[in-house]
């Protein structure tokens, strides 16, 4: 059984999953190569059960005939049978770890990455990103949803077949409170969206954008800690994912599409992760919703895996990044 | 020239440095092997001037006969001569990048790792360490020393002759700043260090202890956020490294090369980083400096690198650990 544990320096929580765990030697950073893979079409039996699917019409749950396809991580970092007992033990804290691991394959095609699907494609996995978020946030006792996605092995996939991965968890994680915190105090101030704010000011500059369509902008962040970080953020005000629009998605599917293309090219197939940042759970009270709302922003980073964390980024959190985001921005333009 | 921005979200600042930079393609993430190495003995010519050696008598600068030597990194991410012109463009604040960025070179053996070295070796190279933080915090305008060694390609190394780096910051840094509030939080309301109380629980509780001497505890840590993640403290309160006297430097020479010897044999010599984790220059106006000096214990954070940082750590700062630190403990106690 996993449990949460909390670092009472740096109000850090850290899942200890030792499901998932195995002898020292099993950790060796060089992973093996499948041969057979479990998220390919016909594969379905070796998969848990699937939550949902977008499927052909008349195909069968756990059969051929999906598109994208929804269940359970196999070895889940949580799982939703957990209990929420918070215990203190001096000055340490910790709590069951509830919660939820999904995955979601995004094609039966072994050899397609995102960016390589039909855009009509792209807007299924965008919807079935919709409805996980809708349906766990159902359940209260889940405050945050990540939606994310690893790919290569460098970034952490650890299976190649094109994928992106769900967590649902009993805390709001520290980097993202960290921004609704940082986010309301700027609208108490300003009675602004900082992102809005930050959107106006990359049009006004330019020199940060790599691509724009009608309801999203994708630019280099000015603080990127990562050579190449590039953020997309809808040009509409809005702090939940869930909110998005027919229109909205299939803007965000070409958006998606063009920019993973120009960064794939940039930087030689580099692997990569993105991740949605989205608001709470809106029954959370840990928040004041009515202030999220109208100060949080929801958005996309994707993070090239070009330069390793290493001990100063990491006992620091301060990031050494070589290529300045204004540079990084143009050269994925003309790419 | 390089220069610090700070992201507005995550109060963290990051040093752009295109000095270091390159075209996209040279980022990839293999690395080429040196067939030279600038870092072994008989090549100092290769290196920028040394500031400091541990030498046998008569030996020359910059020639044959060093224990351990010391100069500039060649492709420095901050150098002293740098200006600190903070500017704020509308919600964006940048600085110039000054500070100070070198190599600890810990032996003229090529293939000798760190603890392989002698304990008399390795107290020459903790010495060095005591110097060079003593030497940079004279200049008033560096706010933090950060004295780490990266292990390993997959660590950060790009040179694998065994090797530290100090890096002076003309900032304190978003986690030790993280580290002195918390720190000091708790000693305002418990009047006691919160280092010296966790030592404390941690001798009474055992499961997490690898290894203890006169001196110094190295336990794993309750909330590591990464497997074998260990954790070198002084038994006596000091919240500055420079404090260490000849007696705590012998220890701690034991308790490093026992702790790595211990983390090469449980991990099969993964890669690792360690960091020195310290006070901040005294005479830094922005921590209360007495207020440090009694809440802060400055200590060593090791760790193994032995799963990824993925997209969904790096989204949500929250980390998944396979391994319960008491099972890491009782298996690097017993290896």
């Amino acid at each position: 059984m996993s449990e949460l544990r909390k670092d009472p320096l740096h109000d850090r929580w850290v899942i200890v999953s030792p499901e998932r765990g195995k002898r020292p030697g099993s950790f060796l950073t060089s992973r093996r190569t499948w041969e057979f893979c479990p998220f390919c079409e016909g594969n379905e039996w070796s998969t848990p059960p699937e939550i949902v699917a977008d499927r052909e019409p008349g195909s069968r749950p756990n059969e051929k005939g999906w598109r994208v396809r929804v269940f359970p991580n196999k070895f889940p970092a949580l799982r939703i049978e957990g209990v929420l007992d918070r215990k203190e033990i001096g000055i340490f804290s910790k709590m069951g770890g509830l919660g939820a691991h999904e995955i979601i394959v995004e094609t039966p095609e072994h050899e397609k990455p995102l960016q390589e699907l039909s855009e009509d494609h792209i807007e299924r996995v965008i919807r079935i990103y919709r409805h996980r978020i809708e349906d766990l946030y159902r359940d209260n006792r889940l405050k945050y949803i990540i939606v994310f996605k690893n790919w290569g092995d460098l970034a952490g996939a650890s299976i190649p077949h094109s994928h992106s991965q769900v967590i649902a968890i009993p805390i709001i994680p520290k980097n993202l409170r960290d921004e609704y915190d940082k986010s309301t105090d700027y609208f108490k101030r300003q009675k602004r969206c900082i992102f809005c704010n930050m959107i106006r000011d990359e049009i006004k500059f330019e020199k940060r954008i790599v691509y724009e369509n009608q309801y999203f902008i994708a630019c280099t962040a000015f603080a990127s800690a990562f050579p190449f970080e590039t953020h997309i953020l809808p040009k509409t005000h809005s702090c939940n994912f869930t909110s998005i629009n027919e229109g909205e998605i299939c803007s965000l599917a070409d958006v998606l599409k063009i920019v993973l293309k120009k960064l794939m090219k940039a930087t030689d197939n580099a692997p990569y992760n993105f991740v949605i940042h989205n608001a709470p759970n809106p029954t959370s009270r840990e928040v004041t919703w009515e202030l999220i709302d109208k100060a949080f922003h929801w958005h996309i980073e994707i993070i090239p895996r070009l330069t390793r964390i290493a001990g100063f980024e990491w006992g620091t959190g301060f990031y050494i990044n070589p290529v300045s985001p204004e540079d990084a921005a143009q050269y994925l333009r003309e790419v």
